[in-house]
């Protein structure tokens, strides 16, 4: 019996608070949580700084990796098994793209890619590939396997069927998620039938599709989703601690770039910097690294840096008022202007940010997301798109809802120690 | 009006997922909670290394605090209020030393404090009696506010009611901790009717009693806890994460007090290698900055330090057997020979671990385990300890019940590229 | 201290498994509950005939008036109280009107209300106001306060805050009703927020708004209700349940218009089929009374009504197949003469069953649903109409959605004992 | 392919609240759950009379059966399947077994069987052997299926492994109504980790046991059974319910006796009185045919089995005190005195009430509870009984506990206006 067939002499067991058990009884599974890489997952949070907005928030990528995985598991174990539309060869590879699909994701994954051009996509295909311990599991299934296993989690892999598991618009990578952030944030949002949504996903040659009967289950699982973006992942609190993060790489990247010289050598961040990060240099980021460097920092002489890393720190966040950019860039600039005079760089204290979301869409090729939209089997046969289907769903498809705040730190602008009228102006334009 | 009665002006509210919501209308309690040293907790978990085992256990200390607040919130707002053994005046101070009552806890508390001969007690009364945030806070609810809190925490406050409410054997921090770890684990053994322990509170003079007719729900938290201890917090993986993480520490004490050469200096722990930690270095000591040091580590040319390190960071752990240490010293010392002549240091690769728990006990002076014993309100007024009601707790009361095990690195010893015959024989005598 | 005002030595407390604890302090709403009217309601399952599809649908509209009045208990207790736009005169009287709200329901509401012409409305004002157990406590509180109840309840009080705090679209009613009924049936869609609204909820003159704030949760509590209504209330085969029960009845009225000689005395439903029930007959129907009958019936000589009983009791139903009226009404006459000619009434065999829901209202004055729409208060103060500032609710707002089966007994139909290529043809038409 | 192995085209569920969902494939178990003697169990409620103090309780023995059930076919397909100590061949027989174990249950069960001598056992025997719709069914899979399915349940049958799986200590009838009691009444005792019993669960040739490693997951189950005895099943108020209605049967009993002239003939009850129940008889009896008679009594002319139909329909049940009947034999023997006196028949009116529960036993021949115990299969191979391994299990295993209270009505005792000396001594002696 080759490698690819083994499995554990007894099935293994993780306690999951979100399915249960997680189970396992393929031995290469279980050597691929093993790996040095999979492991690393344990150090990088689920939802970045989330956890300073719902303090239940401090899970890790390690967990949900392992959620998606038995989500799959289920799917072509219990439902998928011995129909003609599935076939059993692609079991161990749609398992293996569930556990990984996620393994590229660095520390704060959001902001770092934004200030460091990152992908966290391209460091999962360059782990899966590349001289690591999960290539090594991998290439003893076969050579050819790293390569097939990048392709399902890069969407370029040739059965369709395998892709629309992992990332389409009812995939189990959303399934894990909702459920999992709901239940470690607390919020009653991310409730849906799972149950129910699996019973009646039905392979067909190039996607997933649903039978009719369960439509009102993938409504309650849209609306979910829609729930927990505006409530959980948009949630403006979460946004300002986002957007001190991104402030400080963008401070530190800035003096790097001025020869600047850190007290504590941050050596870790020298790629990064240089935008020149190897596999090796991006597998020893995690959040504890970051963390280590923003302690550090607290005490660095710029003191915009030193501010910032304090804030983020001693959750010392940013206020927030609306704001509308097609209305209000005037008043922005005048914003700006004060900000300077009271001494602020409007640059780190005075941000924009804006979130938007599309909670369901059809398939509208070329467009930005491109993932495939959910399509119900019907009682004869035929396969609709949800959305001509469901009220509900067709009410909301496409349209995409978008939020921008100002952020400030209100702290400063109510000492009046110094710049007492200038802040006055401030806080009158800004109304607070 | 004066701080110690000032509220917000708005209830502000936690969503967390044990109380549904944590509530907080206290100025002061609001400002202890944006301290830094109250923010500190986050990056120090619950549970320690249990999240090697049980993956959900990610949750920090932070959350736990909020969570023992929340209970003596309810206990005093909702249970005590206006009952005639209550002293309204001790509201705020109960609050204020159930929010603060871990504060001095630093990483991975058990082995540290092993390690080093720290005691997260006293670093609790340092933090609320020194030149902290925390202090400032107290401080203006009155002078000797800080000190109150400190003895409540201390177990010297006069009144004895309050000090149970925080510790005894059914105070509001075990009520948390085990539904709380029972949560994020996703076992099902901490649930215990909270609600009903609650109502039947009563304050007295020098403690806290429970209605008789409580005695079952009592009963039931005192078995989740029994469960629990054996089930999660004794579990043998998570102590072979805690042996490796001691040993770490150990070991990196030793090569330091040998003037060994650390490629990276290890600042953070100089003052804990030489035994003189100072309040400001101890606040600076996380989570983040050890595992930030465990893997610069990995890379350290001495292999015991290199080798733990990736271990611990990789989850790569001692496997372990049975052992009874009155009965098998002499194979423990056989066993230690064996490891010499395999080139495996045992002091450390070989290492008993032992665990124990005293799962209820009445009160007996001088002993270890001070904690007071629960009390029942009778319905004729009179009080009486509960394992004199209970036969089931009477059952367990006292009853000390200790585990051993013997800890030791299997992959090693499977590796028979070297020292053969050798490895051949350790494996009989461990029956691995 | 009059009686209003009289308070329970010790509070009483009912379990509840939705709202954990059921809290009663008031010796008025103590003794309501104690009285044979609102006992009564034991026997009265809340979901109906629901439970022949969800097995677990069984709990009685006891269990359901204990929830409203909690929730306006605590909203009134914990929300409104000390607020200046809340009369606290009016807590007592909300408080009976939450638990009396649905005293007169009657067995099976639907089906007997529409066959023998009946209101439930009008019977909980008889009860409240009539000679009943009800109305002597009501009356010690003061002369007048049995027509406050009433008045409430029927939506005619001046005070209009207090009617919508029990019948708006966001009231207590519903909120219980959704919640319990998920929990009792087990389906995953009754979930909503119902912490952070009543959090939310703000008396004004004439109503209760929702600050603006907690827009999402009440966005989620209409997507509650509208799976509710689609997946449980409205679910095909508990409307075939409801289809045979009508026609039992039916069944029954006419063979007692026709002087049948029942077999044993349906003395309880003489003054039904008269349509000349009392306040005293009424009282005596309930559930059991009905499932009686419906045994005795079993053995009457008149093989439709002795069918349908049987179908009801054995559960052994009609089943459906989609129904367009509109379209297909050729087809219904033709199928009509069909199963003359096959020996099947159509009358009772052959029976249309309409649903229809509006998910959520503005207010039209003069439409048939007449509850209140829900209002925001916005941060300026403001009070804006849900659907105004909710995307998705406005997309839902005033669509009625409606849905017709044609209901039949397949197991008759596929006997082909007899009238063989009738039946033939009857299959060919409906498509089974 | 014969009926036995007859698979449903599509598998059919029920939406369950404690197991989520139960599956059937079989047509065998399809059919069965159709028969009007498996529905009759929808109008018997599972707990009696507790919903009258757990308002939640309402839930009928249909429900517990499919729970069962279903537990059962997950052991059989899930966990048995495949291992070479369980007979695939004894799948079927097992399923329904578990699924018609308790559909000898009457009314009421606990009241009937003592007061008309009945026995719900003989009673499931003969429904299954009888000339009955489930007799039917099970004789199409084989002639001598339903003598099967009866010894199983009987417990006589040669394959003591299949009457373990569901009459043990730790059998899937007691897992099932330990989970779905705690459910419906609310309560948080009845929650033990089912999952990994499970999991945990070997087939042996003559039992079940259990993997070492699940020993505390049994210890749990074990306490949980334990609570939900004192907590909910003894609860003395529903002992209250429990006395009344075995009184109102005895008092209807007796009058039958006397030749009493019932207004309304109760025809149900005749066999009954008469103790020559026939199985058609007995078929016709359920809690509904019961309520009604129960109303009809209540304008009874004979004032005890009107006041005691009264107090039932209307919950307004005896109060209790403690009571020793070893000590206090000479005080009831005064007290009947007194209530004769007062005018209160004391066989009705004076009632002493015991509820005994053995936690967990060890192997007893010859004792009256001889259920098998729980046996761990060790690590090493061996078989023990749980008690000689667990602490806590041996620290409560045949520790009979038992609760004695006497019960009246408190109202009659406190209406002072009649007899009222020999009240006030009687209320003095009752302590009142």
């Amino acid at each position: 019996m080759g490698y690819s067939a083994e499995k554990l002499s007894e099935e293994k067991v993780f306690k999951d608070p979100v399915h249960r058990y997680v189970h396992v009884r393929d031995r290469v599974i279980w050597d691929l949580i093993g790996t040095r890489e999979f492991q690393r997952l344990r150090r990088i949070k689920q939802l970045g700084t989330t956890y300073l907005t719902f303090h239940g928030a401090e899970h890790s990528r390690f967990n949900h990796s392992l959620g998606v995985y038995e989500i799959i598991r289920r799917i072509v174990d219990d439902v998928f098994r011995d129909r003609a539309e599935w076939d059993e060869e692609e079991r161990l590879l749609s398992l293996c793209a569930a556990l990984l699909h996620d393994l590229g994701h660095g520390p704060f994954s959001h902001s770092f890619e934004k200030v460091f051009d990152l992908d966290h996509e391209n460091f999962t295909q360059e782990i899966i590939l590349g001289d690591t311990e999960v290539n090594k599991v991998l290439s003893r299934v076969h050579a050819s396997f790293p390569k097939k296993v990048a392709e399902v989690i890069g969407k370029t892999y040739k059965n369709k069927l395998v892709i629309s598991l992992i990332s389409s618009q009812i995939d189990a990578d959303r399934m894990d998620y909702l459920q999992r952030d709901a239940y470690f944030t607390g919020v009653s949002y991310g409730h849906f039938d799972m149950e129910r949504i699996l019973r009646v996903m039905r392979p067909r040659e190039d996607q997933v599709v649903i039978k009719q009967s369960g439509m009102h289950a993938v409504e309650d699982y849209i609306m979910s989703r829609y729930q927990m973006y505006w409530q959980v992942y948009f949630h403006p609190v979460t946004r300002s601690a986002e957007v001190i993060l991104t402030k400080i790489l963008h401070r530190a990247k800035d003096l790097y770039k001025q020869s600047y010289s850190f007290k504590h050598d941050p050596i870790h961040f020298y790629s990064l910097f240089e935008e020149k990060v190897t596999l090796e240099d991006y597998l020893k980021l995690d959040e504890a690294i970051i963390l280590f460097y923003f302690q550090m920092w607290e005490s660095e002489e710029d003191t915009v840096l030193s501010d910032l890393c304090k804030r983020f720190m001693n959750r010392n966040l940013f206020k927030y008022v609306e704001f509308d950019p097609a209305k209000e860039y005037k008043k922005l600039s005048e914003l700006s202007s004060l900000f300077m005079k009271a001494g602020l760089d409007p640059e780190y204290y005075l941000v924009v940010d804006s979130s938007s979301d599309l909670p369901y869409d059809f398939y509208r090729p070329g467009e930005e997301e491109e993932r495939l939209p959910i399509h119900l089997l019907m009682k004869n046969g035929e396969i609709r798109e949800l959305s001509r289907e469901s009220e509900i769903v067709d009410s909301i498809s496409g349209k995409r809802r978008t939020d921008h705040k100002l952020y400030f730190p209100d702290d400063l602008l109510q000492d009046d120690t110094s710049k007492k009228n200038i802040k006055k102006q401030i806080r009158a334009l800004l109304e607070i």
